[in-house]
């Protein structure tokens, strides 16, 4: 029956109140077919919506139970509704939203109690990776630094078989910036997360050029002692090149002692994201990451959502969760500040969606942000950070980050992300090289084209060959495997690596 | 003798007006010492300032004839002037700048003519390089492509003798950025030109996902044919390496066949940059960068000066060189356009330099920049570019960037520099993939501490071993014997390569 499906066909209607319905079907519908008993009056491809009843002028669209627009003109029942047929609703307003006490409900702690084998660190956290990491404090000494690791990666690293890797975080901060800016703050802050991220094993090599706005000092807590090597100091390429390999064999040999243990799954900081997304997004990978999250939350752990313009037009619906007033105003906040950031540069939120996101369905960012949230599951939202903030409390927390697959990645790295869970729908080869990013497909064509790429289908769901219970269980199972380093993702087999692109909302100079 | 000037006190006193001289002895001078018959009342480090003579409270101090800030109390003679004795000058005012004609002397071109061994390509501008660019249309695919890269220059550039080198032009923009935002065509345009860039010699291979927002097409202008590759049309990783194989294969081949052939000088385009500035660079590398950019500009060449922070403070010297009442206009609209940039980001001016300029001497901005400024030499200002847009007429260019080394390096490279001369006082290791860069260090001690990164000493000037012009010279022949690969810079001899770092003063989303 199953495979008939693929034939018959199929659109999907989320909420009994939807006035849309979403073609499933592989190569979309052609005009006259007939699907839950309307008559289709134009083609429409996978992933898009169909009127599923006479549309006025002015009238809502809606989907997952809320107004993803306003009609243009009239829609008659069958019609494929294309992103030029609705008009943007305004984002939820947020000026006079009102903070108040709100009860939630209590969350069942898992029965069972889940573990994985991690690694202890000096600072009390726990890392799911045993990797050198080597700073730089700014990007002038970037080409040395690549110079140097290529060789320490080829020549060195096979005598540490304990050591996973050697990365070395490459950003474009440091000097030629308004470090005093009031925004500053922001990439300061997410470097010296960064520094302290849980795989580094506490060790860390800091490289500085000497003359940099942003010394190497100033990345680590007071106190620390990392090793630091600093450019302007040393006699020339060669002793640069002797010192830097002297400074990596003594973290090495440190970083080789170091053995993995069994860690309750509450020990993990799990950060979720979406890049490529499309209209099957919200209603199976999205949801699917969301009850891994609910699981992840329930056992204690650490769960991250992000990206402030797809979160932005379904804050609504998320500020009712937030689990104190004091989280429900960083909420408000978080969004009034992206508001203001995007207004001063002369955008706002319809700057996203992508034409990938529309191609794949996604009329606007209303309908993306509400397919979007699906991530964060149905917990209580537990605690807000700033962009680059380190998480230090447990359960769901929002982490307010561009939308920017690569800047949010980044940025959930800086807040203390042992491991990522992507979901996309158009397909990304987005990677992270100190942290596993599971990739989950919403649909079964991306799965079949890139079964080399894609970790886990959710695409499953759209058959009915799963439930979105199924997937989340699956989802779940997969990141305690790979914080085990039992389970490899595919980004790790063929070492696919973004490089780190840290937010700066200042100006440079 | 002039061994004898290295334990000579010896202090440099630029213009006869200047009531400061800069310490030249390395090591500095004790209190005690008499120089220039003023007796030192402290320690003085080397590169820093003397008061030459009673300097009273909320009096003018003076260097290169013009003020750089104010006593904010009285300096004896002979005292130690640093950063904190000195109260920052106002920036010259633009508002009410009235632009006028100016006749500008006749420049005498060369007596000989100079020509270098380079490569025509097909849009009609050269080549001194003759390299395989590969071009991500947006961050996502780096993975990827650092990937395929590695394999690439590895295993198929061997069997091209003739092509010197394959280079991925990682960056960060393409997706996750308000691309409507009036100040997002600074990057687009950056890209753009990249990827004409004339040392990819007509060839490239720009590589997509396929659902960002700036797609390969938007790239390259419309009626040209690059090879482009679409990884969310591939199926999985395998077909991504294969296809990307086959493509560099097909431009390689088209490379392989290029011969360099003899070219007039007219035919460079050489960009100018400090980094690491300390208070010799205005009187040792940049005035004989400036003499060699007079000779650039003699031979029909295109000369590039830039970094709108470190011009700002000289620009009243600078408007009065403008070929053109349009040119002059155009100057002041930069400044402005920047002002306000800094202003909206809560910062100005004063957030350069840095502590290490600081440390070399450079009290402030004002400073910095009038030693900054010595390098566009003494030519007519012939043009002025927008950050990011393509030189297209020969002369000296003010070419407006963030004065940020390797965002400077990077809007350079757009604007079709072929070679940069980098002159440094503290000591960077700064280099481009795209382009040879030529170090010149500002004093002695520095070639003598990176003899194997300096490729020209300036510092010979402040011995008096070389003139100004000699130094000139000597650079203006690296320059040709660099552009026809008869003499490689260290940069080059050991790949030491910055990643490229876009200006992008729009917003991410």
């Amino acid at each position: 029956m199953e495979n008939e499906q693929h034939v018959v066909p199929h659109c999907i209607r989320i909420f009994p109140q939807d006035n849309v319905a979403v073609v499933a079907n592989e190569g979309g519908l052609k005009q006259g077919a007939m699907v839950e008993n309307i008559l289709l009056l134009d083609d429409v491809p996978q992933g898009h919506k169909i009127a599923l009843c006479q549309i006025a002028k002015g009238e809502a669209v809606i989907r997952y139970g809320q107004v993803i627009g306003y009609a243009l003109d009239a829609i008659a029942s069958g019609r494929w509704i294309n992103e030029f047929m609705l008009e943007l609703p305004e984002a939820p307003e947020l000026d006079d939203w009102k903070v108040k006490p709100r009860e939630q409900p209590k969350m069942a702690p898992l029965a069972k109690e889940y573990t994985f084998e991690g690694y202890k660190n000096p600072d009390g956290s726990t890392g799911i990776r045993n990797i050198l990491g080597i700073l730089p404090s700014v990007q002038c000494v970037a080409g040395v630094l690549n110079k140097a690791v290529a060789h320490l990666k080829k020549d060195l690293l096979p005598n540490y078989p304990h050591v996973d890797d050697i990365v070395v975080l490459n950003h474009s901060y440091g000097c030629g910036v308004a470090i005093n800016a009031k925004e500053a703050k922001v990439p300061i802050r997410t470097l010296q997360n960064l520094a302290m991220h849980p795989n580094l094993g506490g060790e860390l090599l800091l490289v500085g050029l000497g003359c940099e706005k942003l010394p190497p000092e100033r990345l680590v807590p007071a106190g620390t002692q990392p090793e630091i090597i600093v450019l302007q100091e040393e006699h020339g390429f060669g002793q640069m090149m002797a010192h830097i390999e002297q400074a990596a064999q003594r973290c090495l040999e440190r970083l080789e002692k170091r053995r993995r243990v069994t860690c309750p799954a509450s020990k993990l900081v799990i950060g979720l994201q979406c890049g490529g997304s499309d209209a099957f997004s919200g209603m199976t990978a999205n949801p699917a990451i969301g009850y891994a999250a609910d699981l992840l939350v329930r056992a204690g752990a650490t769960v991250m959502f992000s990206e402030v313009t797809e979160v932005r037009d379904g804050i609504h619906l998320l500020l009712p969760r937030s689990a104190s007033m004091e989280v429900e105003q960083r909420l408000v906040d978080e969004m009034k500040w992206y508001d203001q950031y995007l207004t001063m540069g002369g955008a706002d939120r319809s700057a996203n969606p992508a034409p990938g996101n529309k191609k794949g369905g996604l009329a606007n960012i209303v309908e993306k942000a509400l397919g979007s949230i699906a991530k964060s599951g149905s917990m209580p939202i537990a605690g807000v950070l700033s962009p680059g903030e380190r998480a230090l409390q447990k359960g769901l927390l929002y982490a307010a980050t561009p939308a920017s697959d690569f800047i949010c990645g980044t940025q959930q790295l800086a807040s203390g992300m042992h491991l990522q869970v992507f979901s996309t729908g158009r397909g990304t080869t987005y990677g992270l090289a100190l942290a596993p990013v599971i990739k989950v497909s919403t649909h079964d064509e991306l799965k079949n084209r890139w079964e080399d790429l894609i970790d886990v289908n959710a695409g499953r769901i759209v058959s009915g060959d799963a439930s979105i219970e199924d997937v989340g269980q699956e989802i779940f199972a997969f990141i305690l495997a790979s914080a085990s380093d039992k389970k490899e993702t595919w980004a790790e087999h063929w070492q696919l690596y973004n490089d780190l692109c840290l937010f700066n909302p200042a100006p440079v100079t």
